[in-house]
């Protein structure tokens, strides 16, 4: 192993993101360090020491990136604070108390936490926010449009309902104040100042998204599609190699696409 | 005038439609051969002669375009007959009676009755009906979009449901069992063989509408865009230009394009 | 094996599209009745009989689907021809005395050949000639779009000269006196009548094709995006499902999907 | 008249865009106050002071948009500057002096210099910066596609090339080193880093442009279409209302946006 190599390592080396995490790890300087699996199996097709201990993992990496359970998120935060390996947390669906001893090892190790490691959906999540700033409500109708495959059981997705958040910051109002969605039957005329909503469903399609903003004069539309969902693993080994070497602290893909914070 | 020229008329000449036609009509070898208004007065900017009575300008025509009122289809109906004058008819919301009236008159003239005359939409509609057959609902999934300016009170709009309708069709069953609008909140997954319906808002919109297909390994769309209402002039000039010499019949813009029926 | 069963084989096992094939074939009344490969050598991962000679495979299947090599197309049709075995034929590049080959075996046995089996391809470009037929180049002007992976060397790709054709064919002129392709620099005005290509690259895009007929008034826009490879596989099955049972002749996949052959 | 009211003149009111001023101005606090023609004569349907010389017409204004001639350029930042009168300026072609003579003029009035005053372009433009400073080109590949009327006669559009100088200043690259415009034949693959460009024209297209980037996972795209010529003036009204108590300057659309300067 060269002295140089960033080494990551994977919590949960056996589900489905672990899997796709442990083909994009190794490249240019940074090497797959080792796994968790429940049981401390090895994984067939993937070659790399695998613990069943957090803990130990830890000792043997640099920075650990975690798609597990909500569960497991304060033994996660107690073993990586311990050894000070830095965290790339996307596990979702945090209580407030998990969600505090993230907080709390964030001010011991570097974090990165995101619900999306896309690095296509942060920017137009960002992007969306930043139009609507400059595109007033008075004239510009901000919709938004998502398309995912058939079995998706929800709508609006969770990533268009971000965008619709990101809009209504931009205007300095509140999503659910403004919201417009599922338009059918007798509707009445558009509110001033809403933020639309549109489902479409079909095929395997991963996520489209597209935030589209017109007037009477001009259309601006910003879509996002993703072919396949190993850019969350890309996101994810993005946010690992930004973390090298960075101070403690909470961070989120914003930061690690280097977008500016807004005033 | 030239003796070759096709002398068009126009019922309504001063209602938004009426103008769009009036600068429609002179062109090629067609002249616009006068119009109606309720009073017989001249509409500024239009010139040719303006009768109160159209039984007066049947008599001073080949063809009459009429995007009217229902309540003035059947004196239309006696007038055209009786001068054997060709008939272009867009009013819609007929009675049945008014319906019939339409039907018997075209025992004796030619008319081309149509609630959307685009060439486009009338194209797109009847594409998508054979797309739907040979694409089946089992594999591909059909999902109809459009997008309106912001003024427009419902959803999904008139010809979004052809469309649908047309798909429905295609597979031979019917819209209203398969009917999926407005997803919004917890939806469950996609039913098969649902027809599914989304409806955008904003700015000044004429009208744009989608009819996508999409399997697990690629996806057919058709999109028709109108630009301006001008387009159902042009349309109604096409098809008055088309019933020039046509046997009596009732005929629609599908005949007009020149689309082959259907087996 | 059920004495009702479909029984398909597969010429050239072991390249990439047979690999797809072997995983598409066995569904609903259809068994992977066998494959070829050059040594008669078993293909991983693949349960099947498996032989070298094609004479051999003919004789245990109904149908065979061959996307192999050019050379190979002579000796085929023989085999084929012998056994009365359906042919569903993919290989590209034929010379004359190939082809001869395949219209002569089309005497005698049921033949599908095509370029591409994609329906959807098969579809937008049959309905591109339609539209074409409708919307007169004076009006509306027709342009084609794609985009292609980032390693494609040429442009337009072949399926968009293809849809190009299928435009020029319903306009009753010829492609090559109408294209416009590339545009860069000082291009004058569009000309009357052109059918104008444009080629966008990047990524990993299996192939996205639009075909746009734009007036002054409207758009009507055709597109096709394949998500992958399989839809080539799923298209040959398809096609040889179709077969059976069918009359010796020679198909495409207009027919396979029952497009009405135009007057 | 009101004191509070900005009074706005316009320089050239029977130009093309002078007409489309004159019907934006007068909103909220606006109010057109004058115009100047070649000539001094009113002009038809448009209720102003008219004025021959643009000193007079400067005396009456808060705020002059000067949409003319490069000629007219230095006779009225002359004109301007001794009345201390704003200047919106969206002539095009500014010889070297002519454009030091704007210099020369922001250092006592304020001005607002712009190609193209659509607000949607000057975001898109600024959008596809902060986009290509975020999204690597060895991972993404940026594609620029824009559509224009059928008289066009040049390709790329201005705006267009705008966009991709934009992407390239992203990547603190020269778009002339990577620019691949007009593919057609034998291309060769897509080189690293290139930033692509694809015309298509037809109808009465005012113009969409299109900022595509694609990775193997992922595409982000940003869209923009001007409906009518008109949000150039509805832009140029913004520009002379933002203008209203500015310090003295050379500003530009971004500043009227309100988008931060790039560190």
């Amino acid at each position: 192993m060269n002295a140089q190599s960033l080494r990551i390592g994977i919590a949960g080396l056996n589900g489905r993101v672990g899997r796709l995490l442990a083909e994009e790890v190794p490249a240019g300087d940074a090497i797959l360090a080792g796994g968790t699996t429940r049981d401390g199996q090895k994984v067939a097709g993937i070659e790399c020491p695998v613990y069943a201990d957090i803990a130990e993992l830890a000792r043997h990496c640099d920075v650990v990136i975690d798609f597990t359970h909500a569960d497991t998120v304060v033994p996660h935060a107690t073993a990586l604070t311990e050894t000070g390996t830095a965290w790339v947390l996307g596990t979702t669906g945090l209580s407030p108390a998990q969600q505090q001893a993230v907080d709390a090892a964030a001010q011991k190790i570097a974090v990165v936490q995101a619900a999306n490691f896309s690095p296509g959906v942060t920017l137009v999540t960002r992007l969306a926010r930043q139009m609507a700033a400059v595109l007033p409500g008075s004239e510009y109708d901000a919709e938004i449009l998502e398309m995912h495959h058939r079995q998706k059981v929800d709508a609006p997705s969770g990533t268009a309902l971000a965008m619709g958040r990101a809009v209504a910051a931009g205007r300095g109002v509140r999503l659910e104040d403004h919201i417009e969605s599922g338009r059918d039957g007798h509707t009445g005329p558009r509110a001033d100042g809403a933020i639309g909503f549109a489902a479409l469903r079909g095929g395997q399609i991963v996520g489209e998204h597209s935030v589209i903003f017109t007037s009477g004069h001009e259309q601006i539309s910003l879509t996002h599609r993703s072919f396949d969902r190993r850019v969350y693993a890309t996101g994810a080994v993005r946010a690992a190699r930004w973390l090298s070497g960075r101070a403690p602290g909470l961070y989120d893909m914003e930061d690690v696409l280097g977008l500016d914070r807004p005033a």
